[in-house]
């Protein structure tokens, strides 16, 4: 399986940093992720916690409530980008609705599911951009319970 | 590990099937859930793809939405009881938040990520339950595209 960085993913991942900036500009968790389709950006979103007092709006789900109802043959032209590795629920995600690629900003800040994606066949490209581990390690240092809380952990 | 049924578990099962109902009432997928904490119910929540035009409300998601923000105290004592054997996504909100025992009405329509689950150290129950199963059959029978678009099948 082919798991490199293509052409026009450094672009895509650009747009989901800056929907994590912008989560963060409103006082939430700093974590973007776009949904783009043959290449061109269908939905992007950003983890919501704070602003809407979300259990699941995380940048992936938030990403794919805005993007809608969608045919399985959409989904199937899809790249999941997201600046974080996907948590658990948001894993489960991207196999619910068979998105076959997942280009993850970094995942020195938390290890998500991106084993069980390959498993099933997704292609997982980790590109590990500074400015994704910048924005996290910042965070967390200013508010480590409000970060620990969206990853289920206690404190 | 016990995976039996323990007392209360029926009685949160017509909770999370007359959601089921609710959502069918509303012209939606009649899958309904309720979080259940120390054995009463904190939460309801069901399937609202048509309702409000969502790809992540199941009836589990949706549950965990309206409970809101909890501490991760709270969803170890938890108790996820749902009408369908949990998708791949509601699978992963459940790890997300380390609940530790899932109650599932039936499973026959539709088998989710109950190994995963297990393989995890959930407790996983499943109840074989009539309703649920009626309730899925005359929907599949009346809607069958809206079922597969929401288990993101194609047709």
């Amino acid at each position: 399986m082919l798991t490199m960085a293509q052409p026009g993913d450094d672009e895509l991942l650009s747009a989901a940093v800056e929907a994590a900036r912008r989560g963060r500009a409103e006082g939430g968790i700093p974590i973007g992720a776009v949904l783009a389709v043959d290449g061109r950006v269908l939905a992007t979103g950003w983890n919501k916690r704070v602003q809407l007092g979300s259990a699941i709006r995380h940048g992936e789900t938030d990403c794919l409530e805005n993007a809608g109802r969608l045919p399985a043959s959409v989904y199937a032209r899809a790249t999941m980008v997201t600046t974080l590795s996907p948590c658990d629920m948001c894993t489960g995600a991207i196999l619910l609705y068979r998105i076959p690629r997942v280009v993850i900003g970094e995942n020195r800040t938390f290890l998500g599911g991106e084993d069980l994606l390959r498993s099933r066949g997704v292609e997982v490209v980790v590109l590990d951009d500074d400015r994704c581990t910048g924005l996290m390690r910042d965070f967390i240092a200013e508010q480590p319970s409000l970060w620990n809380e969206d990853i289920g952990v206690e404190g």
